[in-house]
């Protein structure tokens, strides 16, 4: 049985009575029940994944998964490829969005090289998983071979259990990875099976003339490739990414070790679907953070039976949703936790 | 001169040159400039509230005001008037929602008393500004006097300029009434003209038949009162209430200090309508942290020209949902001050 085998068959159903304690608990502390909305079913679900009617939140971690894609050959980026490698280095250094908001939200962040089409000089706190100088040009054959996608999202499952060995009560999944809104609605494409047309957005900002471009290569890649919509590596090997295999593989080994995990935004939610059709009880793990710009994040949210936290316009990535939406999490556990309950407080309840 | 004129006298518009100089900064961060959608636009329109193009936030502050309402007697709320003394009790201790989230979003909670039917025994922390045990019941005549209604303003007013000593860098308004979504209705109804029916939601939980006599109230109130609506003092007067006038007065005062209110639910939002009718710049200086499950909080936001951050199916009020929005406010502050620029970064720009 392979490593990702394993992981798959070890992921259980969250616990429905840990989390109708938490219900019980919410419906006594000072408060009209239900009047926290989201927070409170946050609370509830995080309840259900932990196994544990009063779940904690105290190590929070994000990680950054990134690689290159061959495609950028193609046209369909608006910044140059050598930015994947730049921006590892600014994450290393702690300059960039995912930085400041990972200290915002008191989580560390764990960036990964996956895949990109360059070398990283050593420095501290890169995790090395490089499966390949970024893919192949999925326009012209299949982004990566099926034992690479394998060798990538079982990278992203030891990326995360080493992790879990320092403590991991919450993550967050992000990306980083030029030209990656391709394969992203090229999987949201193939998976969905929605009109190309349809799930396809503008990235880091291209006009018309280069969206028009891009919607006809994510043709070409699926018509050249032609991925079986029911075989989710097959999908992922022809017309994925690197990184979006390592944020399926975390996605994977969060939920096997009972952990929430916090979806960023349209190519992290790739991730996710990779994930979800490889082993559907993995969605119950899943909190999606925000609703993307790009405009196939709502149709890839939809298929999973996700309600996103955010609507904050946000189109970023790196993890940077994430963050947020785990700030969210851990205010519904606090209130869950740390509230007085009607009787703690001496309040009278609603006139029956 | 009245102080409440004075403060009025005092506010003047945003600083369109700060908002431009972090307009600009925001666009040369390592990220494609506007990915980061309303955090940005956050982070700028707090450098226009505080005139200057790297604004802070230390001091975070949420104000809860605490009123009663005569009101209640027409069986308008799902709970006891005792709830409202009880509910303060359990702020003073640290046992309510409002404190869980204060800590969360690092903020300090003061809690006042502006008009509780009740006495309540002095605990430290609690600010005693009551005009009066509770409003009169509207149904059959004024809520308060003209002068009661300034003299709460002015209360508000007051308290915020105490704790500005002290440092207030972003405020949070916020409130507790059994019965307070009644005259918050009322306001909405009278202010914006809209019908009662479409304004009148169900509080802290009310079932159809007592909405029904909710919504009849408010008409009733509103027929015996008469009040003007280009006259917002005799709005409030008429059909508002002491935590209502409070939080007009907080927001009135943080406009005046160039300090940034973060509005709670349905009730802050009626505060915060009543002290943009006497001071529209005060609007400026207002930012919407959630749309609340109560009907007519749509109504008051669009009036006010604000579009709510979050939308989680709140409708507690306290501040809840205020303490959250700051949370946010300070994520996009924080972009804003500690992402690296493209240059200091050394990534290579979009392409043009």
């Amino acid at each position: 049985m392979s490593r990702l085998d394993e992981i798959i068959e070890k992921i259980e159903p969250i616990d429905e009575e840990a989390m109708k304690l938490a219900k019980e608990r919410q419906d006594n502390l000072t408060k009209p029940q239900g009047s926290l909305g989201i927070l409170e079913e946050l609370s509830i679900k995080m309840a259900g994944i932990q196994r544990a009617p009063r779940p904690k939140i105290e190590n929070k971690v994000i990680f950054t998964m990134a690689g290159d894609h061959g495609v950028v050959e193609e046209g369909v980026s608006a910044y140059p490829q050598e930015v994947t490698p730049q921006m590892v280095y600014n994450f290393l250094r702690g300059g960039a969005a995912i930085n400041v908001l990972a200290r915002h939200a008191g989580a560390r962040v764990v960036v990964v090289d996956m895949g990109v089409a360059a070398d990283i000089e050593a420095e501290e706190g890169l995790v090395k998983k490089k499966v390949a100088y970024g893919t192949r040009n999925m326009a012209r054959e299949p982004a990566m071979t099926r034992e690479q996608a394998v060798e990538a999202i079982e990278a992203g499952i030891e990326v995360f259990e080493k992790e879990f060995k320092r403590g991991v009560d919450i993550a967050g999944v992000g990306d980083m990875g030029i030209g990656n809104t391709t394969p992203s609605a090229a999987i949201c494409a193939a998976i969905t099976r929605r009109a190309v047309e349809e799930v396809t957005g503008r990235g880091t900002g291209i006009d018309d003339e280069a969206w028009k471009r891009k919607v006809e290569v994510i043709k070409r890649a699926l018509e050249v490739n032609r991925p079986d919509p029911s075989d989710a590596i097959d999908v992922l090997a022809k017309v994925g990414g690197y990184e979006i295999a390592g944020i399926a593989g975390v996605a994977l080994a969060a939920a096997a070790h009972r952990v929430a995990v916090v979806i960023d935004g349209f190519i992290a939610t790739a991730g996710a679907l990779i994930a979800g059709e490889l082993a559907p009880l993995a969605k119950q793990y899943m909190i999606a953070s925000h609703l993307s710009q790009e405009v196939g994040h709502r149709v890839m949210l939809e298929h999973l039976g996700l309600k996103p936290l955010l609507n904050l316009n946000l189109r970023l990535g790196e993890g940077t949703g994430a963050a947020l939406g785990i700030c969210l999490v851990e205010a519904g556990v606090r209130i869950l936790n740390e509230m007085a309950t009607f009787a703690e407080a001496g309040v009278s309840e609603k006139i029956e």
